[in-house]
């Protein structure tokens, strides 16, 4: 009893520094927040605050896993309930966009960090690991639970191909000045159903030779450890 | 004749101004160099600076007209020579690739002020259209002088489509680490035979409504001044 309260305590800190981090990053920039500042808005220790994150990206890491979660959590109705690709794939975008609103303002300033692909803050970065893998197997069961199939030979990427997809989303959404990021939903909403479209073109014999090829593509450039 | 050479000279100095930012850019970085800085290094006054480009923002400017009359030199020998698409595309990519070069440490520190869509250097902007029409009709000329040709319907785009491809390939190229940009030259090279592939494919009647979902997707998104 005493152990799951202490944890659950700790949880709440570490949740309550976290909040605090974003509400300083988007108010006074990421670059100038520091961890004393954060510590001390938190109201907690400079020392307690290093104990839950070692850095401040670190800080970012744990934002990024937040979101991953509340969005594996957001899109549950619509893998429960839709069985069209085009619906699935619709369903699980919006379902980002929606989970990621409220952060819309700091994405833009904080996007600077993470678009170099060496930065730990980058998607494609090693750190990142944990949020993207959580983000291209919410895809695989996209893919997994409707009815039009890929084909057999693009299966394995396609997965990630969908969160490749999704990256592309994130970055027209970081600059996306249209009231309630209406553009980004109304892309999301048309790239769907275009893609559900080739993953089931992707069968057909005559584009036998174009899948192949991009699938060897996808093997070289998208597939981290798999690079020669 | 002494129009001529007064031309002539003013070119000069707006050359010199030109390579001394790119040069001053890279060493100090672009937000820490002054135009001031600038016309010092060139020996100018900094009235003489502010003549030729009206602002810091009007230097890269002028450094994207340099780099995309470059390219159109640097692919003229592809164009006049190759006939297959996919080794014109190719060609024309690995032609930016070189002509770029010698600006990619700039680029890579540049590229934050870029990114965002509604900063006057970014490739997506008002202020950014001259080059960016002369790279699409470059990509056009890719097109037109190829023996495969598009769905009548998607011709229209599909030299724009080339042209964000070729952003992609750009965004790629900044944060690429390896000697020589190889994998840079390495994705232009693989990427090219699969888009031919795809240019042709868009032909074949099974294709039709997923080409037709794409033209109106493009005509809505990639279209500037048709924005809805």
């Amino acid at each position: 009893m005493d152990d799951a309260k202490q944890v659950s305590r700790g949880e709440q800190t570490r949740a309550l520094i976290l909040a605090t981090a974003m509400r300083l990053f988007e108010e006074r920039g990421y670059d100038r927040t520091t961890m004393r500042a954060i510590a001390q808005e938190a109201g907690v220790s400079t020392g307690n605050a290093y104990y839950y994150f070692a850095s401040k990206e670190h800080l970012v890491q744990g934002f990024y896993d937040r979101i991953a979660a509340e969005h594996a959590a957001a899109a549950r109705a619509v893998l429960a309930t839709e069985t069209g690709l085009a619906e699935r794939i619709r369903g699980v975008l919006l379902a980002w966009l929606d989970v990621a609103a409220p952060y819309h303002r700091f994405a833009t300033q904080f996007f600077k960090n993470a678009a170099d692909p060496d930065s730990p803050l980058s998607p494609f970065s090693e750190e990142s690991r944990g949020p993207r893998e959580a983000a291209v197997a919410l895809h695989r069961e996209v893919l997994a639970g409707a009815g039009v199939k890929a084909a057999p030979e693009l299966a394995d990427q396609l997965p990630r191909l969908l969160w490749l997809h999704q990256m592309g989303l994130v970055l027209f959404w970081v600059y996306d000045r249209s009231p309630d990021c209406a553009r980004s939903r109304a892309l999301a909403a048309r790239t769907a159903p275009l893609i559900a479209r080739a993953v089931a073109a992707s069968r057909y014999r005559v584009l036998r030779p174009l899948v192949r090829e991009l699938t060897d593509l996808l093997d070289d450039f998208l597939t981290p450890g798999r690079r020669r």
